[in-house]
């Protein structure tokens, strides 16, 4: 068998450690010379496939590749641009094919949520009607943590850990300020469909009083009466209360509370800011002084914290899709499965791409209280195992030390494209 | 001689280390029980004192106490209360008096500011008029950096390393996007009336193209027109533009641009906003997609990555702090001198209370770019050593485990006093 080049390429939005899902598909896939030619890395994402944009990675050393597991972001770029219906772009997927067999490229790794895994799927059933089979496998990534089958999704942890790391910090502060200052702090966190990361926030509660007091689930619709009487209590028994809030926390008309919360300067909704307009509420209904913030990017950026178990568990799909991919499996995607709750355990599995595809894993309703306002001990028990351990990186000068790659391009071979 | 007990008190805004110089305070006078009692603390700052709620600090063991040094917040809470002057409210510095003799106390130590620095040095001076000369010594701390004849502030370097690592990270992330989506990133940090913060964002950049590209100072009144061009420049450049904003941001009328921005929808002046509004500008302007982080609380209070540098040295002004106490030194302040800039040394000097008290240091102009969007090398040497070393918390279920304190109170022994 000649040795085919592998294609790999991000997709959506990027995390603390899919880098170190690339670091492990290169540094797998460089231990079989004789099965797998080069790497080739799609810039920015399947745009680069696309528009023939290829990054050849047996150009940076080993060195580099490795500093890639503890470097944040996409080292050869990210991008959101979903692939259409085969129906409707077919030539979109004869491109892909195109450029497949114009590079000699035998293997398809796809790193991304639930459309990049519909897109890696579509992939693996075209090439063998093209004439050109590739085997196409997807690897999990999202910090959203809402792809099915695999317990857990590579990105997610790492957020988790920032998220309520932050929180509980914030919380000191805050406690420290209340008696003449801020007594309301509240802290925006991502995830709009499904509230994985406001959850992990509660992570950082474990004793009576300890923050935050209040999570404001997109699950849950906002009850504003409810909360409020439920912040006015917590401040009246600590003296002070600490929100966590999801950006994508609804109102009971069903609206995004961000959209609901007025227009800014230039008259556009004003979006990502659902944690002021919940922190005004409250100082305009009770009187009492707020702080609030908004973590944004820093969030799933936080190498510098991220989950050692993230890290680990988002090398070990990388090595899986590898591995699977020389075993010849199209159509897959490694799924990270928990083999034991108490003492924590997991191995990697092996989940359909057409079984995730698409799909949407939300959380479980027994996972927030009754009162909508926290989490239960089951949502605890499955989220405190993919926080554990610290993988800080290498330091220089005080800061992260973390790698640009040179990212050289392949001569391209085939006409212009244009997406 | 009889020991005395010592008072304790946090005031104003907490560091990610104030709690480090409470440590070296308690464990420093515990060395030296014939001289020193107890240490009391106030329980919110001088609040505690005025109202004669004092917290035994000798019930707390020496683990806990130890551990002090690695959580962030006040642990005995902190307050902004500024004492007025002598002659308007000389009944409270009376008071104060009042309340030190009736537990014996003989030092005053006060962790602050510099309003702090001055009621320190207004304490110092009444106690002998009052017939109680107690020995005050006022310790710095401040994440805005602007004590004067001290170096630098315990608190800053933590912030600033806080900072320098959050928005290289979120550089990174942005970089990987730009190509599809976010563009722009804007992070908004604290220092309202001196940029050292925004300043020590710069230093996430270390090679031509690095995040942050521009930096907006509290010092530099905003230029639209400059700062537009110079987005558009970068952004043709590196297809994306991470920009560090100060919450202090002043318009060319002298107003924040944070209450400039608009009003939100309950009518209020938008304000710790300005991130927003620079980044919708660049929306507006010139089209670009953006996402901005609002740090707040968390830069100030994120222990976990605190400076060792900072560490150090909140942990030697509150020894040195005891110290000059013992030797009977009042109304002074422990000061940090930087003895080497190239090979970066410290020691701790003395600087008198009446010299710091109400004065603030801004940065100096040769630290600032001409063109006012970064920062020069001469503020580079400044800022690196400040941030240098790594001195993480110790983890507990995947979390930085800090310590929360009985905090049990002393009895009172006064008639009631309204503050």
């Amino acid at each position: 068998m000649v040795a085919k080049n592998a294609f790999y390429a991000q997709s959506g939005g990027v995390t603390a450690v899919i880098n170190a899902t690339a670091c492990a598909v290169i540094e797998t896939a460089r231990q079989h010379p004789d099965k797998i030619g080069k790497v080739l890395a799609g810039r920015n994402g399947i745009i680069g496939a696309l528009t023939e944009d290829l990054i050849d990675t047996s150009l940076e050393s080993a060195a580099d590749i490795a500093a890639l597991r503890h470097t944040p972001g996409g080292a050869f770029g990210s991008c959101r641009y979903k692939l259409k219906g085969m129906d409707q772009h077919r030539a979109q997927y004869e491109r892909l094919i195109e450029v497949f067999k114009a590079h000699d490229i035998g293997y398809f790794f796809y790193n991304g949520g639930n459309d990049s895994m519909d897109t890696a799927w579509k992939v693996s059933q075209i090439g063998e009607q093209l004439g050109y089979p590739v085997v196409c496998v997807g690897i999990p990534k999202t910090v959203d943590n809402d792809l099915p089958i695999t317990d857990n999704c590579p990105g997610f942890g790492s957020v988790a850990k920032y998220v309520a790391t932050s929180i509980r910090e914030a919380a000191f502060d805050v406690a420290s300020m209340a008696k003449t200052s801020t007594k309301i702090f509240v802290m925006e966190v991502m995830g709009r469909h499904a509230g994985w990361i406001t959850a992990a926030c509660g992570l950082a509660a474990e004793k009576e009083g300890d923050g935050p007091h209040l999570l404001l689930f997109p699950e849950v619709p906002f009850d504003e009466a409810a909360f409020l009487a439920r912040v006015k209590q917590c401040v009246e028994k600590y003296d002070h209360c600490v929100i966590g809030v999801s950006e994508g926390l609804l109102n009971k008309e069903g609206q995004l509370m961000a959209e609901a919360g007025g227009k800014d300067a230039f008259g556009h909704s004003q979006l990502g800011g659902v944690g002021q307009v919940i922190a005004q509420l409250v100082k305009e209904r009770l009187g009492y002084k707020y702080h609030w913030a908004l973590a944004d990017y820093l969030q799933r950026s936080a190498r510098h914290i991220a989950s050692a178990t993230d890290v680990e568990q988002a090398y070990a799909v990388g090595k899986a899709a590898v591995e699977l991919a020389l075993a010849g499996r199209n159509a897959v995607m490694p799924a990270i499965l928990r083999t034991s709750d108490t003492h924590y355990r997991w191995e990697i599995g092996t989940a359909n791409l057409k079984d995730v595809a698409n799909v949407e894993k939300m959380m479980p309703k027994a996972f927030i209280t009754a009162d909508g306002f926290g989490i239960t001990d089951a949502c605890r028990r499955y989220l405190s195992p993919l926080i554990e351990g610290e993988l800080p990186p290498p330091y220089r000068n005080g800061l992260p030390d973390y790698v640009r790659l040179s990212n050289q391009g392949v001569p391209r071979r085939l006409p212009e494209y244009a997406v």
